[in-house]
C-alpha cells in the first residue's frame, strides 16, 4: 500500500509549527508496512488542498490528511475531501452530544455553535471519535482509495492514529504485519549496516532495516504472515540474531529510549539516582523528568557550570578541581560521588566537558567525561564528541543514561 | 513569488528525521516576502522526484529544493533537478580543491573519489560554496522558475540559505523587503489578533501579521521599497506603534529568545544568576546552557526534584517545606534564595509546580510557582499552566525567564 501523508495548516508554511505529525505518522506507517512516498503540506486554501488531493488521488492508494478539522472556517479539510470524493457531510448526534458535553466540562474554553460543525463527517465513514481533544476523525475507501483524517494537533493526531487508524488498516488486510524495534547505542549506523547489509538485501518477508536517530540506530525487523503469532514467530529469530550479534549495544527491543528504560529498571530495582551535570546544564535532569513517573526514582542533583557551585553543592576538594581541571576524570568521578551523597540517592550520573564553541586551552572541544557512582565504585567514560554543541550536549546525555542501563542491567559499564 | 519547498530524502519519509528544514526555510522565506504555498517531500527516487519537480514548475515560481547533494549514489538532487530544465552538470575545480582540502584537514572521515561529485553543478548556476559542510549548493532560472538548491543537514541548510540565497532572491527584485519581528509574552495570540486585527486586515504595505509560537506570540512587520532606508522607514512606525500597545509585554524586537535576551542583559550589567528547579527537571539550566557564552553568566544550581536535595543543596528549612508544601509560594521563594546564596549568584530562578499526570492531592496538575531573587527582594509568580506535562515545563521556564528578563529591563516583575 502506497501512502500519501496531505497535511493541511498555513501555519506550517509560515514555518511556524514544525510538522512533527508527518514524521510520526511515518513511523507509524512504516511499522505497519505501509510505504510512505510523499509528503504534502498545504495551507488552509481550498483551491490548492483540492489540487493538492487530485494529485495524491492518482498516485497513492492512502491518503492520510491532518489537521482543519476544527471549528473555524478555515477548517475545510472534511469538506475538500468529501467533495473531492463524492460524499455528503453527514451529522452524528452521537459526536455532537460528546462535544457539548466536553464544552460543558472546559468552561474556560468558549462554546459557539461553530463547534457543532465538528460533529459533521463524510457520510458512510467509520468514525475515530476523539478522546484527546474535540474534534472526531474519520476513514472511508472510495475507487480503491483510502482517506484517513486526523487531526493536526500531535497530541490527538499521532494517539488516534494508534487508537483508531492503525486498527482500521489492519483490518483491510487479511494479513498481519507485526514489527520490532531492537535499539542499538555505542555503534554507528554504517558499521551497523555493514554488519548486516548482505542479509537485509536477501531478506524479502521477514525484513530488516536501520534508521538512525541522533546519535543511536533503530533496527525494525518486519513480518507478515496470516496470523499474529505466524509473524511473531517468523520476526522473533531475526530479533534473537540482531542482539546476539551486537551483544550489549542493544539497549532494548520495542522500548521508547535510554531513559525510558532506565526509569523502568530501577523502578524494578528500587533505585534511586541523582545528577551532576556540568556541560550539559540540566539536560539529563531534564530529559528524565520529561517522563510521566520520573519522581519515584529521580532524586535531583546540581547543575555545577561554575567550580564554586561543585564544591558548595557536592563537596568537592576545590584544591583537586584546581589541579586536574574542571574537565577531568577525576573531576567527574568527584560529580557523581558527591551527587549521589549530597541527594541520599543510589546512584548518580555525571557529566563534564567542552560543548564548544570555546575550548578550555587545554582539551579540545568535544571532551567529555561522564561518570556514575554507586555506593562502592565510580566509572568514568572518556569521549570525543565532535563539535557541534548541541550534538556534544544530547551524546553525552545519551551515555550518561547508556552507563545508568548498563549498571542495572548487570553489563560492563564502560566497554564491551 | 509563489514557492514550493521540495525536500528529498527517504529518511524523512521513514520518521526518522523531522523535517526542520521546511519550517526553517519557510520562516526565512516568509520574511523576505516570498508566499510559501506547499512543501513536498519525496524520497531518494529519480522517478518520484522528477514527477514532483515536473509538478512543482507547473504551480510554483520559486522550487527551493533540500537534501540530495551529497557524494552517495542516492544523492540524486542535482541531476534530476538539471535534466528536468534541461542543463547539464559542469566540474568546478575551484570546489574540488575545496573538497579535496577539506578531506585533507578532517581525516576521520574517508575519503573516496566519489566525493569530487560535489564539485558538479547544473551549468550556468550560481554556486553557493559551504562553509558549513562539503556539498555546495546553487541556484539558476530557466522558463520563469527559480531553482534553489540546498543540502539537507539543518545546519548546513539554514546558514547557507542566511549567507548565500537570501542575497540572491533579495537580488531578483529591484525592491527592497525588510521585516522586523516583534516578540511578545504574557499575553495569547487571540488577545493580540483582537487588538490588530482591523488594522492588519486595513494594510497593503508595510504589513503586519501575527504568529503563535509554544506560549509566546511574534508579530512581523515587513515593508517593500526601493531602498533598505525606505523600507525601514516604512516599518518602524508599526514596530513603535505595536511595542507602545503591548508595552512591556513585547520583550524585544529582532531577538531570539527569552532567554537569548537574559543573556545579552545579563553580559551586559555584568551580572551572574543560579536556578533551583523542581518540576522543570534542569530544563531552565538546559535551554540557558544550549545559547553558547551562557557560562559567563550562569553559576548553575540545584535540581531538586525531592524534598531531600531542596534541603541539603540549597540550605532550605525542612519543617517549612512540611508545613507551606514543595508546591508553595514559600517553597518557590526559598529555592530562589537559596540557589543564589549556594552559588554565590547575583540573581536566581526558581521553579516548583505539579507538571502531571499526578497531582499532590492538593493543588490541581499544572500549578506552578516561579521565583526570582537578588540580594534583597524576591518575587513568586503563581501559574496555572494546563494540564499537558511538557508544556507546563516549558511554559514554567518561560515564566521564570520573563521574569528575568524584566528584571534586567528594570519592568515591574509580577504584572503590568
Amino acid at each position: 500500500m502506497n501512502c500519501e501523508i496531505l497535511c493541511v495548516g498555513t501555519e506550517l508554511l509560515l514555518g511556524n509549527t514544525v510538522n512533527t505529525d508527518a514524521a510520526d505518522l511515518s513511523d507509524l506507517l512504516s511499522g505497519l508496512g505501509v510505504n510512505v512516498f510523499w509528503h504534502t503540506v498545504v495551507g488552509d486554501n481550498p483551491g490548492r488542498l483540492a489540487e493538492a488531493v487530485a494529485i495524491a488521488r492518482s498516485r497513492a492508494d492512502l491518503i492520510v490528511t491532518t489537521g482543519g478539522l476544527g471549528p473555524t472556517y478555515d477548517d475545510l479539510t472534511k469538506n475538500v475531501l468529501a467533495e473531492a470524493f463524492g460524499r455528503k457531510l453527514e451529522f452524528h448526534p452521537e459526536e455532537a452530544a460528546f462535544l457539548k458535553a466536553w464544552f460543558a466540562r472546559n468552561t474556560s474554553v468558549r462554546y459557539t455553535d461553530n463547534n457543532l460543525q465538528q460533529a459533521y463527517l463524510p457520510e458512510g465513514c467509520t468514525v475515530f471519535h476523539n478522546d484527546w481533544g474535540t474534534a472526531p476523525g474519520c476513514a472511508f475507501a472510495e475507487d480503491g482509495v483510502h482517506v484517513i483524517m486526523l487531526p493536526g494537533p500531535p497530541n490527538e493526531c499521532v494517539p488516534m492514529f494508534k487508537a483508531c487508524a492503525a486498527p482500521y488498516l489492519r483490518s483491510l488486510s487479511d494479513e498481519v504485519i507485526l514489527s520490532h524495534q531492537i535499539r542499538v547505542f555505542g555503534i554507528g549506523e554504517s558499521a551497523v549496516e555493514a554488519i548486516f547489509r548482505e542479509q537485509m538485501e536477501r531478506m524479502a518477508n521477514p525484513t530488516l532495516a536501520t534508521y538512525a536517530k541522533f546519535g543511536e540506530v533503530m533496527l525494525r525487523a518486519t513480518a507478515k504472515a496470516k496470523t499474529e503469532a505466524e509473524a511473531e514467530a517468523m520476526c522473533r529469530p531475526v530479533v534473537e540474531q540482531v542482539c546476539r550479534t551486537l551483544g550489549s549495544k542493544v539497549y532494548g527491543v520495542d522500548v521508547d529510549s535510554l531513559e525510558a528504560l532506565a526509569l523502568s529498571l530501577l523502578k524494578e530495582k528500587g533505585l534511586t539516582f541523582a545528577t551532576a551535570e556540568s556541560l550539559t546544564g540540566g539536560l539529563i535532569g531534564q530529559r528524565f523528568t520529561a517522563l510521566p513517573g520520573a519522581s519515584a526514582v529521580y532524586k535531583g542533583g546540581a547543575v555545577t557550570y561554575c567550580n564554586e557551585v561543585k564544591a558548595a553543592m557536592l563537596g568537592i576538594d576545590r584544591d583537586m578541581i584546581e589541579e586536574k581541571g574542571a574537565v577531568s576524570y577525576e573531576t567527574a568521578a568527584a560529580m557523581a560521588r558527591g551527587a549521589r551523597i549530597a541527594a541520599h540517592a543510589d546512584l548518580a550520573l555525571s557529566a563534564t566537558g567542552l560543548a564548544g564553541p570555546d575550548g578550555d586551552g587545554v582539551h579540545p572541544v568535544g571532551t567529555v567525561f561522564v561518570g556514575l557512582a554507586d555506593g562502592e565504585n565510580v566509572w568514568v567514560r572518556q569521549l570525543m564528541l565532535g563539535t557541534r554543541r548541541a550534538r556534544v550536549r544530547q551524546l553525552a546525555a545519551n551515555n550518561a543514561f547508556d552507563m545508568l542501563r548498563r549498571y542495572l542491567q548487570g553489563l560492563p559499564i564502560l566497554e564491551d
